[in-house]
């Protein structure tokens, strides 16, 4: 864990890796706007046809399960064997889980079918994948207590992945080891899309960490979190929040993600 | 017809009703921060799959023609008819109606097919839906005149819903009430989905309102008017106008709605 | 090549042509909100069952394969035929061609089905579709060399197009003539999109000048690149820079693009 998220940034920005992402379509716009931002390539192609031959150029591949369809999830499920093959990291989002039983067999049948490398989601989704619903109330509140940590944990040796939870404060974990990341800013909640976001700029951080995926979930949360707030400070509203997120991502710098990156042992 | 916008505003805010929205690709990041700064909170779901669950869970339903094919077809008229099960309001946007027979074809079809509670749409959509082109001529001026109130009057009782006809001033209409909204900025006109933005509001009002349509028509548009009055206030362009119109949505106070919404008698 | 690109603009804003366009689904609000600021009208239709109808009021079909799958692709043929024979332009944006095999195929089919007026795209790809990847290394760099000039002469000849090559500077050509235009912004790279919009935005000019596709190309990227360059003033970075494009392509007249257009023959 010596890891230092700056220098995972300054070898994202040196090489400029293609991060292929098969994700929703409200979010699309802005996942490729920060994945350019951060320093990744972002590419999507979901047509079954493309997806095998296009990951085979890509340092990640991200999956978000945020509008479904069958197409898609045939799409996602060759292109996630492709990159396995071509030991690229594959991230998951999976958006919505627990809210339908299609989310939630699509994101089962993904981890069944690719080896993912990271999820990301939020407590609900995360605690919904790993079967966990029955013991949780109020997942809402889960992200500002000690129990997202453990949640994270919990999920990660469950599902056999790094679990990404993220909160007010995000927990990463392999199991063995549970990092917090204590950056960030609540108007990220007020806009859509920041948690693909954060999944997005997962698998750019991936792709260059491809052997260490605890380290680079929590450099790409630190990441997006110091830039949120930067981005949060005197903005009037959402909008313009959002706007200023990619100005923020795009002047951060190594030497700033590691001074300001609160990221502990948890 | 005693409502107060604002206190409508309040019960969203509070309840933070989830909007089940099947629209076009072009809006769906902009139609979701809308929701989400007016005390939404936004899913977009289309598969045929899992459209009747997730409206399941949802304090409204609005559907948008923007871009149609087949299979979003269907998935609209299934969502449809599980949210007239489950008493949850529907919105229909008919985006283009008039422009191709395919689009005001789906539009009939689904009026025939669910119960939609809201029709909103430009004059020229309006009145291509009600039948009424043969009538009109200029359907550009017709939001400047009184005659925007008679198509929504008249609209209203063709098709048995609220209709809602924005324009330059905006009228709603259940046919026995006729509300003008002098609210609004010429800029909201220089950005795309404006008008789908003001249906997924007026979705979020219906979902806190099921049983005043009209006044959740004329409280949306007035919101969705006071806060683009307030993000054209020196802007410099469309692109700044729509970057902060998510602020001034996300920080209009009930106080300041009911105070500065122009809503009368038409 | 005595036309005149503020000319053209004013025609483009008082015409206010109906520009299809059938793209991908990262870019389509911002092309769409591109072109309202240009002072087109866009519209989005992809439905086998209306593409040709919509078409047919259009002045331009603007199509974009940078999200491609089967039953789009079906589309832009059959409204690439439409638009032929109502002789509106069609411009072509190969995004990704030379990436899959899938792309590169469906581009080349297009140019073999459709009549395409101009095709819109950076070195890379435009050398991969006129076939000269073999003759070509480090496509990046093309673009600030002379022989981006030759690529869209070459390209010109062998797909029988006017050719666009949008890089450092632009360069469009139809064998015969060929322009350099030396307007924008390194900005314009940092945002997703840039390259799309471009491609639009010569729809719209396509549209007022269907008979002068060179100049048309050349005054949309001009157009463009004045934006740019003051979007980019004092921009804090691509966030802010994206959202104030709209403002100056907005703002921009048609003497000011006239005094600032910097095409020449190269």
């Amino acid at each position: 864990m010596s890891e230092s998220p700056g220098r995972a940034l300054r070898d994202l920005r040196e090489r400029k890796p293609l991060i292929h992402q098969i994700t929703n379509y409200v979010v699309m716009n802005e996942t490729a706007n920060a994945t350019l931002a951060i320093g990744g390539l972002p590419v999507m192609a979901h047509a079954i046809e493309e997806v095998e031959e296009m990951v085979s150029a890509a340092g990640a591949l991200v999956l978000n399960i945020g509008t479904l369809s069958a197409p898609w999830i045939e799409a996602m499920l060759l292109a996630g064997k492709a990159a396995n093959a071509a030991k690229a990291p594959v991230v998951l989002d999976p958006v919505g889980v627990g809210a339908t039983t299609f989310r939630t067999e699509t994101a089962k049948r993904i981890l069944d079918e690719v080896d993912v490398a990271i999820v990301r989601g939020n407590a609900a989704e995360v605690a919904a994948l790993a079967g966990l619903e029955a013991e949780i109330r109020g997942v809402e509140a889960i992200g500002a207590t000690s129990s997202a940590a453990e949640l994270a944990r919990t999920a990660a040796g469950r599902l056999a992945v790094v679990a990404a939870v993220t909160g007010p404060v995000d927990y990463v974990s392999n199991v063995e080891h549970t990092r917090a990341i204590a950056n960030g800013d609540p108007m990220l909640a007020a806009i859509t899309g920041s948690g693909c976001i954060s999944t997005a700029l997962t698998g750019c951080f991936a792709a260059v960490r491809p052997d260490a995926p605890v380290e680079a979930a929590a450099s790409a949360l630190a990441a997006l979190g110091v830039a949120a707030e930067d981005a949060a400070r005197d903005a009037p509203g959402p909008g313009t929040f959002h706007a200023r997120l990619y100005d923020t991502l795009y002047a951060l710098s190594p030497e700033s993600l590691d001074e300001r990156a609160n990221i502990s042992d948890a």
